[in-house]
């Protein structure tokens, strides 16, 4: 089903998202707090981990202290870093900001205080900072409108300083204030008889918006609309990418699909359903939702990456989506959960959701290390060659097949990893004025108001491992009101368990997109959702070339890869078949998969009718969640397995 | 069967590679003249056209007017075009030198000489050429060694004067002495005692070994063994494409593929193997050669075309060769058949005369339009959305999906072309101590002389229309002496018929190799090579997973191609299967191939079990020469078709 009642937000919450109308209304961190599980783990590692590990490569590579030079007027000779430098200490505030709005702690606050503090002295009095522009010896301000990003750096300032603000209201560290300066500067610089151009990164349209509903201030909202609408007018100058390259190529209302760059794409998108929300533009929402629409249908890799082109970071064409040059950069995947929250926020529709949770798992989970200390920037779904041990001790030039590496030259992912974590239980849950939607499982507490009326549940789950999710009413309204939870497209045969605090159980079935219950409920009552997680074997459209012939298996919402370190010494994932009527089994918490090892003949020319031996080996691998690959040293993997067919 | 016997190079000859010694003396193009057929054609239109066409744009985008700029004291202001456009005016030297060598022509020949003047007149007392580095307000020569190809740029020089040197010797033109005086400074500059480093694209080790060949400066060759063996030692900084795209990463005695930049990998195993040969280093020539299988065998498209990589122009994995992303550069594939061409002077296996056929017929002839002022720089083999009419008044900044462009910012392939259509007649017919071999196959006329005696042929042959190559003798020595015809490895079941002046006939199995008739000739023998060319359908090795499922259809040296204006209106390439049982027809002059259109049903997402419609429709259509393509205005197209298969 589809949620369609619509609410007025009224108050604040502490959410990365806060539109003032829409179908449903984002809970914040102060309503639900992740308590365990598979997020919880990783909330863990990246406050106790990530975060440090971030703030000493910021202070290494010098991107903090060009914020001091610029005071100390050391730039632009001693500046380090690209032009983009200053946007990864701004999401690093922002992911500092989330933390200590998740718990509050002395340290986190003083590093907080200190970074917002050099920051703020390289402001200059009229508002315009950023450390690559504007000074002598460097381009002058707005002077490169394609590739400077000066309106991208200040875009994730915004959103530090909105963090800062819903987590910390009346926090006098002064962050938001130098946020509206600058927002001001922008205003002035870039309103209706300024600059008619806007940056060739998206990113300020939606911080604009976000900035505009934490201060109240309209002339942000109309400014973010003045860049969404220049978008597709050729404002900026055609580049060897060609202008779709920075969403220019089309406007916004007449494009059909996301195409271009894949990080700027999708902020665009969430700026301008940003926009379309705050001036009920419903032109501008739908073709937002027809691009999504097709963008998941033709453009999008199982694992929920967007991006198959290494050369631009770009969407290829429809159906273009080779595994082994997958570029499906974490940010992409970031941002376009971004765009779907939004967009789920706005029509209440289960599918953006279910590509929250698959992008969720699969790119933003795959990204770091366990260890929260290193990250892809690029998430292939098929290395062929074991990539190399990145250099713990330099920035990585972001070499296409080497594992893991602590930090890049270009290090947006990081940090933008940092803070989608650190925000994350603002994504699980939802009100609007019939009741409270769930949409991503995690063991949880969720307290707040439905409908006038106090509600507190909490969530346990095992959930991916387990499919079972179990909500506990702790605390209930004295009148009836209706839980949703979200049933995945893929989890055909759901059930749904009402167990009442009385005794009473009823079951129902649960059809992909909202099962529900309405009722008066009391504390006690136990709603258990229980998901069909056995694994799967999954096919591509045939119009996805390069990978005919091949299957993938899912696993709830799991992509699973096959890893040479699972198979016979010596054997790689190159010389594989699967049988797809062979069973899938589980056995102590894997999928265990049967494979035919079939060596090709080697020939000096690789075309013509080349012979495959017969099958050397039967082997039972174990696949794993794709999540986890690459912890074990350099290998080669693959998420679509060739099927093996009976003379092929 | 494969030519062992060597000779040591006694006379000059007008032909673009003179090696000293070898299995086979190449013929240069006093000797063999192409008379008609398919590259008869070709090369009338680039006289006619291409070259005007190559002049003109060099003179409009600058690139010549940089030379008289820098006598003028006009750089580096005034200064056009990338870093390494003096290589541009270099090759077309070097196309007119071949021309002219061909027919002289008192206007090509006031052109040449008044190019050569503008460069001369550019050159500096030390003999330093370059219009780029070196100047005040330009960076210092040499101080760029990575991207700044100065010594790229007169490695084209020293070609240009070479062939300038071999089809005109002793003309009073000094573009032989501009190029000794480069030599020499590169001599003095680089040597044992210089700086220890080499270009970041290699093109001078080649063009330093021929400039010593035809001066007989044992210091070219010299140096050019020096740059060789500085590769892989890490001379060259480290880059975002890692140092394997300069070949900096492995020392090339190592080295067991073909890695990184390809057109950079093709000249240096060029120029690797000139040193060997020059050398008698036959621990480099293995290594070479074994690097050449390795690529032919995992690297290399089904059209000769190299290079998977759009984003550093590179090779990619073994076996990673997606249609849809092939970059297959032309002057990737020229490099190549300059490669397999020393490689089959120096050890006579028709592998190498079969894979410069492949790339000849399937890139090199590709590139230019049936016109000739249009090329492809990248050769797709998947086109999924038709490509756009590139602008015949601008330098494309060679937009991926545009059909042919005039001219691009960074314009290599079309006077790459250029050259290599002009002396083209050079890479037809080889001697050795027992006869002569012909390798390609087109109408023309061969003298030279076979130990010692004159002999005189001529080959008339529809080829590749038709397969029969018929070969007669108008003057033969009065010895016996063999005659070798290149069997191409795909004509399983060629026949050789002999038919003697006198009337008698005989008819051989001709294996793949060459097949070889040795007699005293009589003038009025002719020699008929058969060979099939019915259409094939060819299958990849099960390793190159974008093409698993889907066939070629190939026939003779021409790989075929499905172009969507062949198909009902509004169907595109991306519906369609082919059945492999149903027969291939050939009906006027084109091979008709049987197809189901298939359409996919469309999904919200991709992934899961798509169906596919049932054959809504079964349809006839042409193939075309993949080489024919993108001649009618935009279309898709593809080389490989999808497989119909029962339920799939």
């Amino acid at each position: 089903m589809t949620l369609t009642t619509s609410h007025r937000a009224t108050a604040a919450a502490a959410a990365p998202v806060l539109p003032s109308s829409g179908a449903l209304r984002p809970l914040g961190i102060e309503e639900v707090a992740i308590t365990g599980g598979f997020w919880g783990a990783r909330q863990r590692v990246n406050r106790r981990a990530t975060l440090a590990h971030i703030g000493t490569w910021l202070e290494r590579e010098g991107w903090i202290r060009n914020f001091e030079l610029a005071v100390a007027g050391g730039l632009p000779e001693g500046r380090r870093g690209r032009e983009f430098s200053d946007s990864e200490v701004y999401k690093y505030l922002e992911a500092l900001a989330w933390e200590i709005g998740r718990a509050p702690d002395d340290e986190l606050e003083r590093v907080f205080r200190d970074v917002v503090s050099v920051v703020g002295a390289a402001q200059e009095p009229d508002g315009y900072l950023n450390t690559r522009f504007g000074r002598p010896g460097q381009g002058p301000r707005w002077s490169d409108l394609e590739w400077g990003h000066e309106l991208y750096c200040l875009g994730h300032l915004f959103q530090a300083a909105v963090a800062r603000a819903r987590t910390k209201p009346g926090a006098d560290d002064g962050l938001l204030e130098i946020a509206t300066r600058a927002a001001d500067l922008v205003c002035e610089v870039f309103g209706e008889d300024g600059i008619p151009s806007m940056c060739g990164h998206a990113e300020i349209e939606t911080g604009l918006v976000e900035l505009g509903r934490v201060t109240g201030e309209p002339r942000y909202i109309a400014q973010a609309k003045l860049f969404v609408d220049r978008h597709g007018t050729g404002v900026l100058a055609d580049i060897e990418f060609g202008r779709s390259y920075f969403q220019d190529d089309i406007p916004i209302r007449e494009a059909d699909v996301l195409r271009g760059h894949a990080v700027r794409a999708n902020y665009l998108s969430s700026g301008a359903l940003d926009v379309a929300v705050e001036t009920a533009d419903g032109e501008l929402s739908s073709a937002l939702v027809r691009q999504w629409d097709n963008t998941v249908a033709r453009r999008t890799y199982i694992t929920g990456g967007q991006g198959a082109h290494h050369q631009d970071e770009a969407f290829g064409a429809d159906f273009e989506l080779p595994p082994d040059r997958a570029y499906s950069e974490t940010c992409a995947g970031i941002a376009s959960v971004q765009f779907s929250w939004r967009l789920l926020l706005e029509r209440g529709e289960a599918k953006y959701a279910d590509l929250i949770e698959r992008t969720l798992y699969n790119v933003v989970a795959t990204s770091p290390s366990s260890a929260g200390t290193a990250f892809y920037y690029a998430n292939t779904l098929h290395q062929r060659t074991p990539g190399e041990v990145a250099d713990p001790d330099a920035p990585s030039a972001r070499a296409e097949s080497s594992l893991r590496a602590p930090w890049f030259e270009v290090s947006c992912c990081p940090p933008n990893v940092a803070r989608t974590l650190a925000s994350l239980a603002a994504y699980v849950a939802t009100v609007d004025e019939e009741g409270l939607q769930i949409h991503q499982y995690a063991p949880a507490t969720i307290s707040t108001t439905v409908a006038g009326h106090d509600v507190a549940l909490h969530v346990e789950t095992d959930y991916p491992a387990a499919g079972d999710i179990r909500v506990t009413v702790d605390a209930a309204a004295d009148a009836e009101w209706t839980l949703s939870l979200r049933v995945p497209s893929w989890a055909v045969g759901a059930a749904l368990e009402v167990r009442s605090a009385d005794g009473g159980v009823q079951t129902l079935a649960a059809e992909p997109g909202y099962a529900t219950v309405r009722r008066a409920f009391s504390a006690g009552d136990v709603v258990t959702l229980r998901l069909p997680v056995a694994p799967r074997l999954t096919r591509p459209d045939a119009r996805i070339d390069a990978i005919r012939g091949a299957v993938a298996v899912e696993r709830g919402p799991e992509v699973l890869a096959l890893e040479s370190v699972d198979l016979p010494a010596g054997i790689g994932v190159d010389v594989v078949a699967i049988d797809p009527d062979a069973p899938l089994r589980e056995e102590d918490g894997r999928v265990v998969a049967r494979l035919a090892i079939r060596r090709p003949v080697d020939l000096p020319w690789p075309f013509g009718d080349p012979e495959v031996a017969d099958d050397e080996q039967i082997v039972d691998v174990p696949l794993i969640p794709y999540h986890e690959w690459a912890e074990r040293g350099p290998s080669t993997m693959r998420i679509w397995i060739p099927e093996r067919r009976a003379g092929a």
